[in-house]
């Protein structure tokens, strides 16, 4: 065992520990706190990197304010505002941005919602809710892949969350 | 007969009452005024509460301006700029919401008004213009529910001005 | 005794009661409803009413997303931006908007503050936040009258709103 | 010695390794990455929470886009743009916030600069220019406290930044 393995070792148990205390905090969670927002980005952004996709995550509160955004290195400058608008949207909303998107095609019943609240309403894959105990805590937008990847991550990332808030 | 069923009456006499008050202001109504607007307001909530929809409800005057927005506990963070838009687009464009959305699809005459002013011309269901005497005083949206239900509830808020205005 | 009077006297009676069943709900208060919302927004234009002022009353909740916005017949039409601002601004920042009002004058602390947040932020009176045990849980903007009326109007908005959360 | 004691140490050089690998690959930094940021934010953070300061902490790349932003618990809602808007001013300007805060009074050469670029230029203290060998790399922006708070926080996280990118 050289000191390299060591080291992933205790960093395992480490990180081991810290999830356990943002586990400890969480189930007393009114709303998003940092801690668990940046547990689940990065988290989603371990993932991202497997699958080689270059994301940003946004996480928002229920107020639908924004908490945390991260931009992974040479990410897309404009995902910065669809993962903002998805993380803003699953809140405002109060369901996936891939199930709105059905409902904003040309003929469905939000066909132009997209236009609504400053140009904030994103309607494909990539967002969803953060809810814990059946309350919406707030949201997460991903982007930065295409269309599945993004929705992918995102239900990766809402996982990662329920498990913490249980 | 006890006392609550005593104060349900009296409740109800005096609602009676402040309808006679307001109709009579109402004859002389040129422009939407706040009593007005709250009493179908109230009205429309009241409805959407029978429902099961926690609706936005927003009414505006003949200048497109809005006079009122009320957001039902709970309702959704979006609802608030479309309940506006939809107040607005009957106003701007003298038509229900409803009646602009088959007119707003691709490869309709209007595609595309839903870019334009700003971005608060809303194209889907729950707008409704309110007249009076062949005259357009204001504009009603209600947003929170489906399409179907937000259409019912400012088609119903738009019979409750008509009533009182008459 | 004529029946006006008697009238005026049950009103007074039914408003109590009102007053009553809505200060029980408010015991359990979390965050801003409309059923409050609309007992502050009425005191305030009651009062604005008394004092000659047509105003603009908008209420926030804690995550500083609109709750009601009520416009008083005649009011300024800019005074919507405006006391929405207000409502915004004192959430957003936690203080009262004539506090503000110092820190961002020229060559104050927060001098420039009124350019971020898209122009929401507000910097002169009419603001002020409601607190209910410690906790923010919305905000009331006024604005119509001159600046020591809309402060004045505020103030006695946040008083109703701590006499109702007591 | 304790188990939370050797947790604290092991704790405490597991971050130096992070800190040393960061610092390797910052040698060869020609722009800010999420890993910089992070270690910056995260000291910034910190420290804040010494200091008693709720803090939002924003980080712009050279082109002046954001890579990072983190919004601590009960932070200011308005501090998110604040920030932003600082992290954004110090890359577009060239110049901490604080230096511009002068030019930008009512008679200084750059009065009026808050009203371009979208109302994204931030007039006071507590954004700092992010360099490494001469050139700029990125911005940091703090917003929360007080202006000194602000202006010492980003200080502080400058300091950081240029240890990292020795």
């Amino acid at each position: 065992m050289d000191t390299s393995q060591i080291t992933e070792i205790v960093k395992k148990v480490i990180r081991q520990q810290e999830q356990n205390e943002t586990m400890k905090r969480t189930q007393r969670l009114q709303d998003m706190t940092l801690d668990v927002a940046m547990t689940v980005a990065r988290g989603v952004e371990e993932r991202a990197r497997d699958m080689g996709v270059k994301a940003v995550v946004a996480v928002t509160n229920r107020g639908a304010n924004p908490v945390l955004v991260h931009c992974m290195d040479d990410s897309f400058i404009a995902s910065y505002d669809v993962a903002m608008g998805k993380a803003y949207t699953v809140v405002a909303l109060k369901m996936p941005t891939i199930e709105l998107k059905s409902l904003a095609q040309p003929g469905g019943s939000l066909y132009g919602i997209q236009n609504t609240n400053s140009g904030r309403i994103v309607i494909f894959g990539g967002g969803e809710p953060l809810m814990s105990g059946g309350c919406l805590l707030g949201g997460l937008g991903v982007s930065g892949g295409t269309e599945e990847e993004d929705t992918a991550l995102a239900a990766y990332g809402r996982q990662l969350f329920e498990r913490l808030s249980v």
